[in-house]
């Protein structure tokens, strides 16, 4: 029996609001059609969230409302119900495209694109997501198509958020704090890492306020010896007095990830500590002082740099990136020189960590808004360095 | 301060033995440097199992017997820790190529080959994981460079374990079984789908035998209106009695996946299900019957779809795939008309799953291991379709 459309997180019209952004663009480059490959692209042009590890093509033509979905053919009724999109929309495709060195779901799409007549037009791809051989492979099969580099124009279209997305951020964030608490509540001395972690995961998928995690994106625990670098997992170790956790989190909602950093000590905190706290803490505050409609990403930047420096800790990385689907958007990085004017529903990890030897770094960070008039911090939990003594 | 090495999970000798692998195909190739940049490839050769979203790139030089790893500098200290390496053989690099659309790590990379005045040899490339903006890269900084491509030549290595690779995949096994369990244990109609996630994925988490999991490889929780398809992960739905839940879970140690699949049924079965599990499992016992060293595997595959169909089933899918590090070695299929011959220590996800219409499938399966006279079942969860009723 076939299946129907499930729950959908979005209205339709909020996927044709997406659409219609990325085909202004193809209009006014006068492309036909533009491939999609990056799963974050298709997630938010779609809202499929089933995660396939087959190629999928999403083909965007200025010719029709909806686009076209590509994918395995068993992947075809997650699609029809994840998805805003018609049954006629959804093609799938055969499993001889399926482990095979020389063929894959690209050739579908390719075989798609020629009988929609489109050989000989301007196609737009993703090339900076596009493997040598996937684009070796367009370029054989479609030799008389003019490929139009399309890398960036969803990504930007991402990065302003609707109302929408910032509600399902907003869940998303309240999980992220779920997170944090429940790990202040189960590390102790003579626990391990993985039961710390157990723990963690568990809260994050059980969700907050009813609104369960879609999903569960990797937690970085950081301790002990290994607090000075920021993106080891857990460890095999146990916890022990005096242990310092780097934790880093994002509840997920939708794909939607709103990440959070907060530090534990289980002992009495050093005075080191203490001050490099009080240093990201400032900046923090600093960044969210100067964050509106309108302040540009370096000057934020320099802002938290400045600050963080006067409490006596140099910042070598940035103070932030672009968030929304997938931990990162690879867009705006509030970032030193970064010339991004700050807009309305961007939202951004701001994140203050610091390793500053290879021993030693503390983290703190917040998921924010940036709105009219400042910002909105989507997380909540506790801004302090935790103390389980 | 700096950090010392941290508990290594395999011996020098074998990270050795993996590189002289990939060194004796460069010595045949007259290919003075490969740059690997696949991350399973990565921690395959130097046993980094951190997670950076950042570039990183693991050059293998035929003139040193360590490889040198090039990577953001806060990632360095984790490197120091998780690797077999020297820390001369660890490189760090600026802030600067982060977060920039012109600039990343793999001018890093670049720079390190000129430095080792490689700039008009033969190197290697994973050209099957390279982007077409970082081919291009490439191209451009080391014109006179012959870009030779290696894409195959590390999974190829990594199909064959050790027995020291062996190992770790029976603990993820291990890690397996107590998951398909704990799902059998909390599955009951009026419980979140999220709920069931939370226990497994925690129980993912704490691992078995004193052997905690190592990281939270994505769960596939496809119940009630979805067992028609392997992708989705898990919903927002309520189980419900008469819920058939498709469970598809893998514990994970140093990266090393142990997937495994199990069906349940939370009231009394239809005869659909029951002849569909009848079906599945003489399949899969088909399989292990004939899996040896020396079978071929399209002929493997030829008698697990002979099997299902005898008994009224026709499966579409491949029958299996090789399994390592990460969830799928893009290597061999156990799929019809495949030529592979096995060889001992070869591993497989042994997969019967079908999704035979949009609404309804069926999911069994194990994780194996070739042996010289048949197969070693790595995952011993009870193979039965578990009735909860």
């Amino acid at each position: 029996m076939q299946v129907v459309k499930g729950p959908q997180v979005f209205p339709r019209s909020e996927y044709l609001r997406r659409l219609n952004a990325v085909k202004t663009r193809m209009a006014e480059r006068d492309t036909a059609a533009v491939v999609i490959t990056d799963n974050a692209h298709i997630t938010y042009l779609t809202g499929s969230v089933a995660r396939s590890y087959d190629t999928r093509g999403l083909v965007i033509l200025s010719s029709r409302e909806e686009p076209v979905f590509i994918l395995r053919w068993m992947d075809v009724a997650a699609a029809v119900q994840e998805t805003f999109m018609e049954r006629g929309s959804i093609i799938g495709y055969t499993e001889d495209l399926v482990g095979d060195p020389d063929k894959d779901g690209h050739d579908a799409v390719i075989d798609f694109l020629l009988d929609q007549g489109l050989g000989q037009c301007s196609i737009g791809f993703e090339l900076c997501n596009l493997t040598l051989y996937s684009g070796e492979k367009f370029k054989c099969r479609l030799p008389q198509a003019r490929m139009d580099d399309f890398s960036t124009v969803v990504t930007r279209i991402r990065t302003l958020k609707s109302d929408l997305e910032i509600s399902v951020m907003r869940e998303a964030a309240a999980i992220s704090d779920a997170g944090v608490l429940r790990a202040a509540e189960v590390m102790r001395p003579g626990i391990r890492e993985a039961d710390a972690i157990a723990e963690i995961v568990r809260t994050l998928a059980r969700g907050a306020n009813g609104k369960p995690g879609t999903w569960i994106a990797t937690p970085y625990l950081c301790a002990t010896s290994r607090i000075g670098n920021p993106h080891t997992t857990w460890s095999e170790d146990i916890l022990r007095e005096g242990s310092q956790v780097n934790l880093e989190i994002a509840g997920v909602r939708h794909d939607y990830h709103a990440p959070i950093c907060r530090t534990y000590i289980l002992d009495k905190p050093s005075d080191r500590l203490l001050r490099i706290h009080e240093a990201q803490l400032a900046g923090l505050e600093a960044g969210l002082n100067v964050i509106r409609s309108g302040a540009v990403s370096g000057e934020v930047a320099k802002v938290i740099h400045s600050t963080t420096e006067k409490h006596g800790f140099k910042k070598r990385s940035r103070a932030g990136y672009s968030i929304g689907i997938n931990w990162m958007e690879n867009t705006t990085s509030l970032k030193l020189g970064d010339t991004t004017v700050l807009e309305p529903n961007m939202t951004f990890h701001l994140h203050l960590g610091s390793w500053v030897e290879e021993d030693f770094g503390y983290v703190l960070s917040e998921s924010i808004r940036v709105t009219e008039s400042g910002v909105e911090v989507l997380t909540k939990a506790p801004r302090q360095l935790f103390i389980l003594d």
